[in-house]
């Protein structure tokens, strides 16, 4: 079968609105027309999350009409990811399996809970093993709670690293903070990290505790909803005027050592 | 004067069709229609190049009436960038006048050639003099080619790094190269560049001669326009078949050490 009769792996971007509590954005506050018209017609779909990706379907269908009844178009779910397993690792029929369709003609649209796919999410592996099948893949721009948080941060946007997690034991954490500092000081390099929301605090609390007075650290939260803020400021700032964080939303944080 | 009575400093996302010589796909198929309609309110502008604003703006009102005619659009550029100055180093005079709308109370755009402003551009020293003078900065969703190809990539999305470009000197940048790949193998972390056009091939083929075999190395090139690809294979296999470069469109580059 030659690539012209295969389908394309489409990466669609989400909403940053997930789990929010406040008024939820139009669709076309944040994703474009054209993304909206591609994923009213893509008949499979590969997601975290069958349920989150038919209401997102929804909204998809109040905009531009799907192609087919919501009932009929297919949504998988991505395997979950194993502990201790590489997150690009292949896993050759698990991935087979959901490609399938495109093997066969037909378009299959990857969606993650929030964002562009396969970023910060368990999505890259499918998009590898796509690129095994010599399936196209087609990544269409959307909302990046990570790349709106650098933007709005106004630290080094030309050198930069995301580093996920950091660990919750206090000590570890405070020794890769120490080491993320070091790190941003040598390369100036802006280095962002997340936190499961409820730790948000906990996490701007440690890295107050372990950052120097002049490194700049910044705090982007709900960016693209109601109450969205930003704000950059050394350490010595933060500590002299605190800002709480809210416990429900995510947020990205951003460091640059001076 | 309080928060409430100053302007905010809007981070508006341009299209990737910079220098394009295809066809340029309309603004809605990459901008959200809510993110347009805020552009066409915009009375002050910050930009690296004016008469490019100037065309964006043309756009914009095809799509949204502008709220003034566009020669009534107050559009500043940013200051070159100097050799040697560190790239969110504050020079306060400058930067404060071209905040100095907000300060008035009006709302400002910053916007840069391609894609989030104050991502890989000059613009980021400017969004740090707005955290400095306490105004709100809103950065508005769209597309990044950095983060598309990263997406596109399947390259681990948990972990990665912008590193800019390369140093141009043949020894310098193979050194630079086998650098990155250990940093990749030891963090397992994604690593991305960038180069000037008339340059991808050449560093396309000094990867090739210093990444090891079993390295997976990423082409994504001009994302959103037609005749776009990305394409992720090992070091190996790119040099088994070889995949040319256009030599007038961007391309990121993404390598991940096994």
């Amino acid at each position: 079968m030659n690539a012209a009769s295969r389908g394309s792996l489409y990466l669609v971007p989400n909403t940053l609105d997930f789990g929010a509590k406040s008024a939820i954005p139009p669709l076309q506050n944040v994703l474009p027309l054209g993304v909206i018209e591609i994923a009213a017609r893509l008949p499979h779909w590969v997601a975290e999350n069958a349920k989150t990706t038919r209401a997102f379907l929804k909204r998809v269908d109040a905009v531009v009409a799907l192609a087919q009844p919501l009932q009929q178009i297919d949504i998988r779910e991505l395997p979950r990811p194993q502990k201790g397993r590489a997150p690009t690792s292949p896993v050759a029929d698990e991935w087979s399996a959901l490609l399938a369709p495109a093997l066969r003609g037909a378009d299959i649209g990857l969606i993650s809970e929030a964002g562009l796919p396969a970023v910060a999410d368990p999505g890259a592996a499918l998009v590898d093993a796509a690129h095994r099948a010599r399936l196209r893949v087609v990544a269409l721009p959307g909302p990046s709670s990570l790349l709106l948080a650098l933007a709005a941060s106004g630290l080094n946007g030309q050198s930069f690293a995301f580093v996920g997690y950091l660990p919750v034991e206090a000590a570890e954490r405070g020794a890769r903070i120490r080491e993320l500092e070091a790190l941003s000081r040598r390369e100036q390099q802006t280095q962002l990290m997340i936190e499961t929301p409820y730790r948000n605090e906990a996490l701007l609390a440690a890295l107050l505790a372990h950052l120097g007075a002049t490194t700049r650290l910044a705090v982007s939260c709900g960016l693209t909803l109601d109450g969205a803020f930003s704000r950059t400021d050394t350490v010595a700032g933060w500590k002299a005027a605190p800002t709480g964080l809210p416990a429900d939303l995510p947020v990205v944080f951003s460091l640059l050592a001076a």
